[in-house]
């Protein structure tokens, strides 16, 4: 596996290059960023991952500076995934000056996740905006776990004319049902055992949704309870449509149930997509 | 010259194509045009022009539904000249659905240009962006007359990782000195006889400028007054920084002076390059 840190070794190594099939990370790789690469593996000729902690995604208070790098230990997982390139560029690589121009993205970015951490997902859209521009992959992979940047991400690629198709792999979860994230390791052994309780309510509202019921306030609100009965301090639990995380239409079955609550200091992201059954009326 | 409208057949026609040099414009196409053409023609082994009236680059009031369209002139004019392809989207083909992923280009945005036209550039910015997206060249040409424009699309591209090289081009006068613009044919003839004046208050500064004086202030409220004297209503004269159109420093030596004023309904736009002397203090 080659690895550079510099924009133009890397376009240089990926020159005439076809195929390009591109992972983008953040590091701190888990057997979910592991499946990535398997997908992409399969997708393409010339798997090409990055690594790098992006400052501009991160909102004051959050943890930029103590977010975990592993950088060794991602490498070898890179390379016995067949990765072929890696793109790991230093800070100073990629924001040789102050970032001026940004993507911003529409008004959704301020619902959920985007209510939470403001500029979020413009500090996304635009270093993975940087990121397609440097690489010019023709197949992109993101996980499902973080649901909304994916949705963000698909849109701007479409609404910005990028000849990049975006794919989203499967959350990969540990046995007891808790998604695979960098930010379990923060989690205390208490917090741990109590962790997948975020995806039992959230597996409880989608089978309940795809039993029929559209009470979609009264399911999140009980959910919200349950969550705060058992220590977890609760930012969302939302029933949205898939094709732009808006509240559902009535008759729109095509949906996802997504959460994002705080189990001691961790703040853990789950969702579950839920195809619904159409009843009659 | 072939001529493509939708995205997909341009992008079969440059598929495996090098040295892609490409030249957006927004039609009505005289010789300023013309001689980016020829710069291009120079540059590269493919010449792409396209012609797309971009409306989220106008602002209410502006002149979008009237903006000067001469399609069949301008493709025997591009022909001639040497273009390989002309890319010419309808409205549907560019924006298929409302524009909702915009680049927001820094507060330099609101100045000069954009304290006049809300939004502008940043319409600018995200249509070439696309564009860019679309044609992928190597090397882009813009025209030094709108200069605001050309310093946002070449700080863009440098800040989004664009692999393009964006060159100006120069502005080409009437004999009387007067700027080529699309919108002088709007001009009444004796407007027309009046219209050289901006360019000749212009030069009047470069020449002081270059000559020593720093009190650009003063020079500016002189050329406003002498183009209020003679029926223009001036949105501004402006002596600036090259590299960032903010104001001088003091010893910066590389400015440009650049006006925006309205002789009846049209709106003129010119500048000129100033290399000032270095004074010994």
């Amino acid at each position: 596996m080659q690895i550079h840190s510099a924009i133009p070794d890397l376009r240089a190594a990926l020159n005439n290059r076809r195929g390009i099939v591109f992972v983008p990370t953040m590091g701190n790789l888990h057997a979910g960023h592991i499946a990535l690469m398997a997908q992409a593996r399969a997708r393409g000729d010339t798997v090409v991952a990055s690594i790098f902690v992006n400052r501009l995604q991160f909102g004051l208070g959050e943890d930029f500076d103590k977010y975990p790098r592993t950088f060794a230990e991602d490498c070898e997982k890179l390379s016995a995934a067949g990765v072929d390139l890696l793109f790991a560029p230093a800070e100073n690589d990629l924001y040789p000056e102050t970032q001026q121009y940004y993507v911003d993205p529409p008004e959704i970015q301020s619902q959920l996740e985007g209510a939470f951490r403001p500029g979020h997902f413009r500090g996304v859209a635009t270093v993975v905006l940087k990121l397609f521009n440097i690489v010019r992959p023709e197949v992109a992979l993101f996980g499902k776990k973080d649901y909304q940047q994916l949705m963000v991400l698909r849109n701007m690629t479409r609404q910005l004319a990028l000849p990049i198709e975006i794919v989203g792999g499967e959350t990969v979860r540990a046995d007891d049902g808790l998604a695979l994230s960098s930010r379990n390791g923060y989690l205390t052994p208490a917090e741990r055992a109590e962790a997948p309780r975020l995806h039992r309510v959230l597996r409880g509202i989608s089978d309940a949704v795809r039993n029929g019921r559209r009470d979609f306030a009264k399911l999140e609100s009980e959910a919200v309870a349950e969550l705060g009965r058992n220590g977890w301090k609760t930012d969302y639990v939302a029933v949205r449509q898939q094709v732009d995380l808006r509240v559902p239409q009535p008759g729109n079955t095509v949906l996802v149930v997504l959460a994002a609550s705080r189990l001691g200091k961790p703040r853990l992201l789950d969702n579950i997509e839920i195809q619904a059954v159409q009843h009659e009326r």
